[in-house]
């Protein structure tokens, strides 16, 4: 197992940054606030950092852009240790300590880490056990894609494999399946059961799943377009797909019960 | 009926700007496309804007980047007429005409552009019949929701109404069940029947559906959250129950046969 890759990145935003005091996480380094007119907005935010021995600064508005890299921060900065990549093996051994089927996502070559956000977003809502995302080409758990998941990332263990093809292989012989989603030409979501073990795959956000990984699917599925439109932004396809398989759970939870 | 309110807008980008020429949109006033290094990829789009018989015009970078307001154009804006709203007895005519139950969004206060292009995009892709936007403190369809939608605006027609629950009260009066996405204490989408006349009511991105809105809905629904973050990223929420209609009136249509 290789060490953890960590990147310095910092998080901004009332909610993101809440949401990671929320999980407790070792990750927060310091939480930089705006000095001029301390909003009373933050004082539960503030109230919390302290309350769990997180360095707190008070910075100018200037400082703040600095350290954020943009000024959309609300007058809040996390600075924290970066994404905490898990292993293959860790994300397995997940579904086992909760004993519920496996559901995983594995996400090929998605580019906007807004998207990348939202779907772990969506994922961790669903009760998700991991995701998947590639080393090259593809958007990383950056500061963009924690914020746009608003604390989901401290939540749902993400790894990140070289290979996808190898990965499924991994997945495969670990008792689960395949289902990935494609432009064209496969099943609707609620043709294909999801309540047993799988991992959802999907695309990037032009080109969709690669056809070397499609190939390597044990089912495909693709979400009816009844408009004029051609496809869904890949951020919403992932939140249908992930409640599609919450739907089916509940549904065989409540049957069984 | 009060005249269509119109305003100009760029829109930019190659998908965008090619689904809008695709739409046979009357509002698409001219073509500009950068003028150095014509792209390949730009040879659909200027085929189609020439058919159609709209005007074509070669800008430079810095020239385009003016128009467009921003330099993310990727070497193409069109200039277009703005928005087009409809009227509500236009939206409410629809499903008569189409011979289906009626199926409506009505968006209350969503203030990102992106996030009501993203919702209109599902709705679109779900063979909703219309959207109704407030007139106030709340976002329009502007060229940056125009852009999220990806063409879906120049298909779903969206009225601008002064007072929700006003309008609310007329949906009812056409035998629309209304259905409120609250954040808690609503039924799961997939325990209301949707296959039936209704409009989906969803709330900004913070506060959610205001509670006089609330008050005046005949269903309630909470999409379950199954993880620890508390709510989902409104576009996604938007997604999962245009989804949940199009899958319970599939399922009927499906029964039926």
């Amino acid at each position: 197992m290789s060490p953890p890759e960590t990147e310095d990145t910092p998080l901004c935003g009332r909610n993101p940054v809440l949401e990671l005091l929320r999980a407790r996480s070792r990750r927060v380094e310091e939480v930089a606030i705006l000095s001029e007119g301390r909003s009373p907005a933050l004082q539960d935010l503030l109230g919390l950092a302290r309350g769990l021995g997180v360095k707190v600064s008070y910075r100018t508005r200037d400082q703040l852009t600095a350290i954020a890299g943009t000024p959309h921060h609300q007058g809040v900065v996390a600075r924290v240790a970066g994404a905490n990549y898990a292993s293959l093996d860790e994300l397995l051994a997940i579904p086992g300590e909760r004993g519920e089927p496996a559901f995983f996502l594995a996400l090929d070559q998605i580019q906007d880490p807004r998207n990348l956000g939202a779907i772990l977003r969506s994922a961790e809502a669903t009760g998700a056990h991991g995701a998947i995302v590639p080393k090259h080409h593809a958007a990383g758990v950056t500061a963009a894609a924690a914020k746009s998941a608003m604390g989901a990332v401290e939540y749902l263990p993400v790894a990140r494999e070289t290979n996808l093809v190898q990965t499924i292989e991994i997945l495969k012989r670990d008792g689960v399946w395949i289902v990935g989603a494609v432009v064209k030409g496969g099943q609707a979501p609620w043709q294909i059961d999801l309540s047993g073990p799988i991992c959802l795959v999907l695309g990037g956000e032009g080109p969709g799943v690669r056809p070397l990984v499609a190939k390597n699917c044990d089912f495909l599925t693709t979400i009816p377009m009844r408009g004029r439109i051609g496809s869904l932004n890949v951020s919403a396809a992932g939140a249908v797909l992930c409640y599609e398989v919450e739907r089916q759970r509940l549904a065989k939870q409540a049957k069984l019960s």
